[in-house]
């Protein structure tokens, strides 16, 4: 691009974003990724902060006039490159839409603005009964960013992903079409449900200026509970022993033995894990129950215990509250613990709870074969696994998780059960999917963005 | 149509099901209307009972062919036309596809044909830990209608409504394009999420020919509380501290006086209230708390009845087994009393919960000044109202529902909480809903069915 045609753009954005609200020179690195391990930098031509939902209608339409791509951004925590910028493109970042627009504890729901980060949210609702339930991990994270990708975590079992927690929203289509969709209430029959279309969609559709969130009432009392088992597939027993026994943990999560040891030795907490009994592990159990009422809460760990001893479980901690919060806080920053350990891809497929143990298994031969290292942890209790894999080779790395994606499909899955598809999965994804069902998405952005300007080359 | 026309068609569409599986002289009664109030019987031309997808597919290809309307029933039990035939249209009725193909306890999920009933359903989940909880209150309902409406019910606070409990379909569109949405697993980040566009999309997107449905665990020990209120402001006040004391209950409805009077009487059930309480009480709550822990159970009541006293109600009764089963199966039934006594239009608009008490004094204001008379009831814990209007001009009727709606529609809501828009409320829908939303779906529409022939007239 000539400085000159990058003055003018400047020029146009400053007209509808103000002067200050733009970036056309000197980028800095921070938009050029998110952080999804294996996709390469791109520098865009211009980043633009709108600060009302006026400004990304105008947005939209001059990206619409000028055959601009348009990338949204939220807080660039991302892991599949859905906010990679494009070369001729725009990056949209919402930072400076950031308000809490209101919180009503009467209709148990929170409307925010697509900046809005979930650490800024949790401290708004700190002092109400109600939080809100999803938790991906990275607090620093956007509502948007989590609208987009259909964010899920760890509390998933219990409280759900993201679309479970979306009321509704503000949007504007890459037509320019600006509507809303949904409101404040869990039940409506009266017509189709576009919410539900956008939350997902990975800023493919409509660029979203509101989103309206559902509050859950925040239990008193909770405990976590660690449990050794001597193999992966005692775990999966008695995770389905849990659930029938009526238990509903508000974290349930699978961690390889190896993977527990660096996270404790990075997080440097003691768990109290004997060495009799770390030597024989093969895997643990996380469990966190929760209460409104302190009596019910140790009724439930007893069960717990004793479900667990029932299956096998070799060892089981009752957490302290210091363990409690530093191996949680661990857990979320599993993700930064591989990277610094330098893996190359990390996969986030989902399959049928029942098909876990199979899913390991087979992912273990598939890392094998091509000599990758591989590391598991997962939401055991959805049936969505993270897994690490550390083989330098591209090619080679490629292959072993295209194996693993297509097994996780054969078991009945999907390539990405929280992490979204963005760039870095859109290959496997094509390779995969039943085309039948990718030409009526593809049918289905042509309606909402047929100029295909927003986040062009992303998820399709 | 003539004699010579309808054996033709006959022949065609046995070619599809077989001998024995179509209807074209003397139809039935029951397949030209559903339980709608206000809506006159159409014979259609033909019945077809498909017993399998790749029949209903082969319908699907013979309609377009013939640009053949197909209208989609499930149990007919639907309360907004859905299921009204069209005069030169065929009545695809599901009832022959009503296997329960496989329950899977491990991923808490159950895969069924459209015309499986909810009581079906429960029946064969009574030995698991399992249910389904979504529960509209008429058991002979089909899963193909709960999906195609979203139906919600009485326990929609605490389990949602149909769409958070559909995992995922097989479904063939209007176009003839036949595949699959979602899996066993309740996180997906996989593409634009198409079971929830086909929920709630009454029939006229696709025909749905299995549903994967989402499983809860059973409840060990519930109870039933009703409470008495000189005002109906106070309920919408208790229901706030209810939430806000993080009590989640199973069942939180609103019942006016004199409902609850006709309710017990037409049961004929003895809930205890005195002639006192009787008659100083303009409304009650009635709220369903459930545990797995007796004692946590007793905690909740006492919390409840606490938070209840606290909020002005006149009286608490913590009903016996029989009170409860009578009182629910008398509230499951409460469509049946209206329509015996002779109501014009059922309205089952939802609002914020923060919005139903004024709601609820409108929509009265409304009916004084059309002379009609109002009773209502209401999942008050979801916003979500069902409003008889007892006005037999019809012209008259349909002012003071439009009003309602509109009033609805002010205060955030939305036309159909849960009975769909069929053909009932399509001009309340047309009349009141933002047009770039309407266009919207209607492109949405002729993607999925180009033609029209899935329930042409319905909804849009």
């Amino acid at each position: 691009m000539t400085n000159s045609a990058r003055q003018a753009l400047n020029h146009d954005l400053s007209m509808i974003v103000g002067d200050g609200y733009t970036l056309v020179d000197a980028i800095p690195d921070a938009y050029t990724h998110d952080e999804t391990l294996e996709l390469d930098p791109v520098e865009p031509i211009a980043v633009v902060f709108p600060t009302s939902s006026n400004q990304v209608s105008e947005l939209i339409d001059y990206a619409n006039a000028q055959s601009l791509p348009l990338v949204p951004r939220g807080s660039g925590t991302g892991l599949s490159g859905g906010a990679t910028p494009v070369e001729d493109g725009v990056v949209c970042s919402f930072e400076k839409m950031n308000r809490i627009l209101s919180i009503n504890t009467f209709d148990q729901t929170a409307t925010v603005e697509p900046g809005v980060t979930l650490d800024q949210l949790e401290q708004a609702l700190i002092d109400t009964p109600y939080f809100y339930p999803v938790y991906p991990g990275e607090m620093s994270a956007s509502l948007g960013g989590n609208v987009a990708t259909n964010a899920g975590g760890m509390r998933a079992m219990k409280y759900g992903v993201t679309r479970h927690n979306v009321l509704g929203l503000e949007f504007i289509t890459g037509a320019g079409v600006r509507s809303r969709s949904g409101g404040a209430y869990v039940k409506t029959s009266s017509g189709y449900d576009l919410t539900q279309l956008i939350v997902g969609s990975e800023g493919t559709l409509a660029l979203v200026t509101q989103v309206l969130l559902r509050l859950s009432p925040r239990a008193h009392y909770r405990t976590l509970v660690l449990a050794s088992f001597g193999e992966f597939e005692e775990v999966a027993v008695a995770v389905d022993s849990i659930s029938s026994r009526g238990l509903l943990p508000s974290i349930l999560e699978y961690i390889e033995a190896s993977g527990l040891r660096a996270m404790a030795e990075h997080a440097g907490i003691n768990l109290g894990v004997t060495a009799e009994v770390s030597s024989t592990a093969a895997a643990y159990l996380m469990v966190e129950l929760e209460s409104m009422n302190h009596d019910d809460l140790e009724w439930q760990t007893n069960l717990l215990i004793e479900v667990l001893t029932g299956n096998n479980s070799t060892e089981q901690y009752v957490l302290d509250d210091t363990q409690r919060r530093g191996l949680i806080s661990a857990r979320e920053s599993a993700f930064w613990t591989v990277k610094k350990l330098g893996a190359n891809v990390i996969l986030d497929t989902v399959v049928p709870r029942s098909k876990l143990a199979e899913l390991f298994k087979g992912a273990a031969v598939c890392a094998r074969e091509s000599n990758a290292l591989l590391v598991g942890t997962g939401h055991v209790g959805d049936g969505n696994v993270h897994l690490s894999l550390f083989q330098p080779d591209p090619i080679e790395c490629h292959a072993t998780a295209n194996a693993i994606i297509e097994l996780a499909q054969e078991l009945g899955g999907a390539v990405s059960g929280e992490h979204g598809i963005g760039l870095a999965k859109r290959g496997y994804l094509l390779e995969h999917e039943d085309p039948a069902r990718l030409s009526l998405m593809r049918s289905i952005k042509s309606i909402f963005d047929p100029l295909n300007v927003l986040n062009p080359g992303k998820l399709l």
